[in-house]
């Protein structure tokens, strides 16, 4: 690395070259006790240079953080600090195995914030000040201002919180990421000026995160590409699931509720999302748009198929393939998308007002329509809420998506009861499996269950699903329940490994 | 009455003179199977006539409606509908015991809709269209507009969406009403406007409901005034959360997170919330203001001893004792509060923006912080989430308050896990019982328990809640529990009587 050249081009402000250091002494800034808050957001524009500093650290000082991000983050960052035993506490998503496996066993405390409500909490002082922010950057401008690469996430709250920052500028993010970031701040409340995103596309904002660049303690420099992530292919399943999703749309555009251009979409991540917003490039809709979390492979398909106008998220969440079609046209694609902070792209003020379609991924949801999306078995955590909670409540139509069974029908997604409930039935408009569809909207619960089991549980589970149903409404009520039965499909999987054995 | 008095005062507009009509001939335009929306929200600015005119009539002629409202409607209506058989469906927010029951028993189709949900549902097409709405009104003005009466509510979208408009002119809502209203309803998604408003006494809209004059079919005059409400005097443990409360404010304006003007509150009612805003009236804060639903007993006190400087809401829910005052002092009160339609006031962008405090009560809460608002044993409604949904997800802050034991201590309010969630751990910010405060901010979990068990909980309770507790840590994950005894105390209940006996 030309250290000259990273002076010129990367950091514009002549003043901050004599802040580079060596990720070595940067690492010693931070100390037991510390809040941490880091850029990243599920896997894209993470730090990749000091976390591998203060795993070597520790070996010299022990010392634990409260880690904060936007979202999930690499495994070199939850899965090493873990190991080494450096994170006391996590906050929002995570999605690592290592540390997943931390926090279940009570070692580290996560707190599952929904991914609008962190920079709130932390700039009305409700949760404890960032110590140091550390930022992956682009380049730092001319006044001192943070350019984000690949995610925004909560950086730009982080900066404006926290006492000192460390900037990692990462080389290997290419100079034209700048200028596709919209940084825009909510004012204090409670007088708090209306957030004016009012299409997809709207620029409230600046290109960079404005900083006090006296908080800028530390410069390290970084040389290495986002961690990509891996997706299973689609199956029969997942190609079932989205067909369910096209022709629901055609039918709510036949008889006019929506226009062939749809609402605004949003889209949790992984391999079913991937396949139902591939399912739009095959549908008769067209000039779509998206405002949701992340930009996933599937986009970038939606956008070369002329199917999809303008995506706003907050970050990347690709496979390799994707990460090298998307920096290799960064120029042509810059013009269909642009990244915000996560406190805007999930804020219930403009998911409301631009009438978002919310498309996220259920673990389990029960006969009645409430939703588990974070809790294996009742009791430990997957990933996290993430921002499911932010738009299924305030979204014009919540969809919630899942396969009907999981490993080999031993469990079926349709349970009597949910073992944890993320979304309540209030939040819950439609729910599809590759069985099909259950369209909620106006039902009585009594008249959810039959829809729901009838349409979207597995014929393994339908007659024991029923079976539970009609015993529940010899109980009465309005949402009939056999209380000690609720969780015995959950008590069978746990003792014999089906829940079918009950 | 004078039906020339009427003519001029009340309508305003002199070719809608003759739709004046007698009841029973405006309750023959409803027929088997209408979707009908009525005015009403806790029981104020509901239809006075049209109910008993609808009851005498099915000893005629047999019929069932869909009943839509903006939220509890008089016993005549709710209760006297029920027992006559005219209601199939009902939705949103109830609270009659004859139309509870029937919903318990499966014979009418509840769908309790959060209640800012219900407008947007309805300019989406997502429900039935409104056959017929029947609103009170104070007058009709020169241009043909609806001037509502005590309350709200859905009335504006009512009429907007309904085919035809029956107006119950009610001759008892004085004059004066006029002017307290301020109708603005949002525009279409997905190119909807921002919603200005900035602070509580913000005026976005009209005093009146614009409509076609067209639409309205039918006059008919009435002359009685809103059922009052019947509110349990406050006690020492009512007395003992207020305290909790206001300690809580004390501490949050001393670290500087508020200021002592404290951010917009919005209340939930009856007995504990009147208890709690009466505790404001000896605080060291001031020039308060509600961003709320209802204008309820304590607000008259409030207002009288100058503490609060404005209230905004969608509805009145009042003793006799202060619709008198209110009615005595219309003029002077008047200066200090206005109406707006319920999508207005339950609106998440107007929420967010404002950061409301969020004050409501939890029918039963759990050792993580999840709240049930609505189902007694986790099957039999009691009345409906109302608004908490709409402030629970989107507010500065959410309280959940309730009394740690009911029913002679035979009940606990606080249980291992609720027995039906209405809001997620993610949306409980504190919890509050007269034991004392449970500050879940920042905590995972594991570490909510213990401080719900030790600061919530009632003494009875407290060992065996920690039995749980320490019985599910056993089992591991980010929420222990166990489930074949989660609602092993649900179940003591129904079969001893007391929650003890497990």
């Amino acid at each position: 690395m030309n250290e000259g050249n990273v002076c010129m081009d990367r950091i514009r402000m002549p003043s901050l070259n004599n802040k580079i250091v060596m990720p070595e002494l940067a690492a010693e800034l931070i100390t037991d006790g510390m809040t941490i808050g880091i850029s990243g957001f599920t896997k894209s524009g993470d730090i990749k240079i000091l976390p591998k500093a203060l795993t070597e650290r520790i070996h010299h000082k022990k010392f634990k953080i409260n880690l904060l991000t936007g979202a999930s983050v690499s495994d070199e960052i939850d899965s090493e600090l873990t190991k080494a035993g450096i994170i006391a506490r996590r906050m929002p998503y995570m999605s690592d195995p290592t540390l997943r496996k931390a926090i279940n066993a009570g070692e580290v405390m996560y707190i599952d914030q929904h991914l609008s409500d962190v920079a709130e909490l932390l700039c009305n002082n409700q949760i404890p000040t960032i110590d140091i922010a550390i930022i992956e950057a682009t380049a730092i401008t001319e006044n001192g201002g943070i350019v984000p690469t690949t995610s925004v996430g909560n950086s730009a709250s982080f900066v404006n919180n926290a006492n000192k920052i460390i900037v990692e500028i990462n080389l290997a993010q290419p100079d034209d990421l700048e200028g596709m970031h919209d940084i825009y701040i909510p004012t204090q409340r409670p007088a708090r000026d209306p957030i004016l995103v009012i299409s997809p596309d709207s620029r409230i904002g600046t290109h960079y995160i404005p900083v006090d660049p006296e908080k800028i303690v530390a410069i390290v420099i970084s040389n290495k590409r986002d961690s990509p992530i891996k997706l299973e292919s689609s199956n029969v399943d997942t190609q079932a699931i989205s067909n369910h999703v096209i022709e629901f749309f055609k039918h709510e555009v036949k008889i006019g509720r929506l226009s062939n251009c749809l609402n605004p979409l949003q889209s949790g991540v992984g391999a079913v999302a991937n396949a139902v917003l591939r399912g739009f490039i095959d549908c008769p809709f067209y000039d779509l748009t998206m405002y949701s979390e992340v930009i996933q492979d599937s986009v970038f398909d939606l956008i070369d198929s002329e199917k999809l106008k303008f995506v706003s998220a907050t970050a990347f969440s690709l496979t390799q393939e994707y990460w090298d079609r998307f920096l290799g046209n960064l120029k042509f694609y810059k013009k269909h998308m642009l990244l915000r902070p996560q406190e805007i792209s999930n804020h219930p003020e403009v998911i409301r007002r631009l009438g978002l379609i919310a498309i996220n991924t259920a673990l389990e949801a029960d006969i009645y329509g409430n939703v588990n999306s974070t809790h294996i078995g009742g009791t430990h955590i997957m990933n996290g809420i993430g921002g499911s909670g932010d738009f299924s409540r305030n979204a014009y139509l919540t969809i919630f998506i899942t396969k009907s069974i999981v490993n080999n029908g031993n469990i079926s997604s349709i349970v009597p009861m949910v073992s944890h409930v993320d979304h309540s039935e209030h939040d819950v408009d439609l729910l599809i499996t590759e069985q099909g569809l259950a369209d909620l909207r106006g039902l009585a619960p009594r008249e959810r269950a039959k829809v729901v089991i009838e349409n979207c549980a597995h014929p393994f589970y339908k007659d024991a699903l029923n079976d539970y149903f009609y015993e529940a409404l010899n109980r009465g009520g309005q949402t009939p329940q056999v209380l000690e039965k609720a969780f015995s499909w959950h008590r069978a999987f746990a003792q014999t490994g089906d829940m079918r054995k009950i």
